[in-house]
């Protein structure tokens, strides 16, 4: 590739799915989807979910001779889940952990644990620096009633503005991962709107795949068919994006999705269907400029459409604050007047019978425990409030600096 | 200063030590500081520790005329602490929390709820793109036996890595914040070596102020003197640093610090001094590149002295989580074996007399708390051991991809 004036880069971006002891046929997936990647070389491969450092070590040991240099996502309790694989060395690193992803109470959506992140690696090939991008949004787990909106808005804010703001020194920028949204999703609009980033869907001149290319398909084993019913053909949350940043042209040759089973195989790599893109990449003679990828009126109407979300799950939060602290400013109360009732029988200044000593006690501990725990609550969400406050007041300046400018 | 051809730039930087219900004389300071700010006229005011958001309500209400502009970083259940005024429009914002910041557990070091982070804000003066960085270090309880020196290390990295890859695009870089690490400390030299920022009181052409520049001195009567006795003239741990990254000059021509009382008054702002630097900016004809401060050889011994601090950290986590991790298990075996024994006896398999009942109720409760407890702690340690990896494994591709340069 060294030398040729058009550089062919093949992408590969998948959500493996690998929760050790909770999804399905997993070291034996993780196994194939080694193999696959070995045989087909890509250039770079970005992978979510990897729960296990057993599952990346693996994958690392049978890599290594067709992707030499590789990175492991350090983050959260569990680890963020995100690696990456690459034929070109990797120059440097960063991760950004996402403020807020979900409630650590929700223990059936286990986001919280999983400290969701956004992970940097910067590469350089025949000279032209790649930024590139591999991260996992929060879930939805109920398209109705969405209580995760505002979270997976704040994270697709934080996504956008780390973006901007690390690859200004990129020739092109790389996006890959689940992103938990449909194309037409604020955040993803946000998202592209705020970055430039193109969609490699949209843009490829080929493709072949899974109709409209969904990545969560009825045809594939694994997926929960009745979360699919509303989308007889699937849904489209994994994504490979892309941008020049300045004077090299990048176009989508051919884009292609697996489609539920593995070629030859008799179970799919994961429950998601894998992304790969062959990407085109040209210097040009002059400098194309860093332009937002839409006309700046629509991205002043998405900002300001996730800034609505955003409040709405800010009025949310303080209401969530408001009521955790009442109940532990009750529970307070309670102790406090058992503590007085307790003194005043033991000073004998209490007329007539004192209450049973177990129920006393149980009340007691009860008081104790919801204490506790409606204190942790109310904490919990006066950080949340403080963050959403936070992105509340990034978008105001970002709407402020959008139409002010000349 | 619009249309000068050079620009003079006023800062001011301060730890404001403004806790709610803790500080010494809270309000009358941060008055006395707002009056300061409002009288002197600044261009950037960068303050730390204004943990309450009401200070900066009343600060933001007090100043508005003189710095129309301003930002308070929400993060962490208490706030960030951090806030920028400005005469200038701020026109973007970004929030980098670090991962590691000390132990929930250490109660009376209260870093690890106050979400220590870096916050960046992105200004335009004359043509030229400012990027203005404000943070607060975790603090340094004790220097002979320093066990939060792992932490401070990562969140040295880190600060270094965001502005790195954040600056890409600024003419101008500035940092002011409080580091808690004197100049000749490792995270400093790191921090400034990485990333090529200069120390304005080294650079500066005139300073006034406290000896040796420091910031935290025995005149001041808001520190404590025993903490001070191996340092007579006090530590320097506040800073304003600086560096151009393209075709712009920048040049300290004075520096100065307050000197324990604040000018007329009986009391100082605070129990930091502040730091006030001008800088004088000049474009100039060629880009002068984004060369690294130190000599590379240095630079290598800087981060492999880092990295070794890191490791040791690491190692330490280690043990805390599997000293933890056996404390939970020993807890649940207990509790197991209790079980076992109360289920005996009520199937009347026990020979003999039976535990005392409250002894026995009692020895589960505790067992139950130290399950729980060591179950958290556990899951504590496994985070740190994370991101002590993470960063050791950024810092181990740092000094690779320092080695392979031409």
């Amino acid at each position: 590739m060294e030398g040729d004036p058009t550089l062919r880069l093949r992408i590969f971006d998948l959500n493996c799915w690998a929760i050790r002891y909770l999804s399905k046929r997993r070291q034996e997936r993780v196994r194939l989807i080694g193999d696959m990647l070995r045989r087909d070389g890509f250039d770079l491969v970005l992978l979510q979910e990897v729960w296990s450092e057993q599952d990346y070590s693996d994958l690392k040991g049978k890599l290594g001779g067709c992707y030499p240099f590789s990175h492991y996502f350090h983050s959260g309790v569990i680890g963020s889940g995100l690696c990456v694989f690459s034929r070109f060395p990797i120059l440097d690193t960063l991760l950004y952990q996402y403020s807020l992803n979900g409630y650590p109470y929700m223990l059936q959506h286990g986001d919280w644990f999983c400290g969701k992140s956004v992970g940097l690696i910067v590469t350089k090939i025949s000279g032209i620096i790649f930024n590139v991008y591999v991260t996992h949004l929060h879930a939805e787990y109920c398209r109705e009633k969405d209580v995760y909106l505002p979270h997976r808005l704040v994270q697709a804010w934080e996504l956008a503005q780390f973006i901007r703001h690390t690859s200004k020194a990129a020739d092109v920028v790389l996006l890959g991962g689940d992103l938990n949204m449909h194309p037409e999703d604020v955040g993803v609009r946000l998202l592209r709107g705020w970055t430039g980033l193109r969609d490699a869907f949209a843009e490829a001149m080929r493709f072949e795949g899974c109709e409209d290319g969904c990545t969560l398909i009825p045809n594939n084993c694994f997926t929960v068919k009745t979360e699919l019913l509303p989308f007889p053909l699937g849904i489209r949350i994994d994504y490979i994006l892309y941008k020049a940043t300045s004077s090299v042209t990048v176009k989508c040759e051919e884009l292609k999705t697996t489609t539920g089973t593995a070629p030859g195989m008799d179970i799919p790599f994961s429950d998601h269907e894998a992304v790969m893109a062959t990407l085109r990449i040209q210097r040009q003679g002059q400098a194309a400029g860093d332009n937002l990828g839409t006309a700046e009126p629509t991205l002043v109407d998405v900002v300001t459409e996730a800034r609505t979300e955003v409040v709405v799950g800010l009025h949310a939060a303080q209401r969530q604050r408001y009521s955790t602290g009442r109940m532990a400013v009750l529970a307070l109360l309670l102790l406090l007047l058992q503590a007085a009732a307790a003194l005043g029988t033991l000073a004998g200044l209490a007329a007539g019978q004192p209450f049973p000593k177990l129920s006393f006690s149980l009340l007691a501990f009860l008081a104790i425990g919801v204490l506790l725990l409606a204190t942790i609550l109310h904490l919990f969400h006066t950080m949340e409030v403080k963050m959403l406050q936070g992105t509340e007041e990034q978008m105001r300046i970002a709407l402020w600096a959008l139409q002010e400018r000349p």
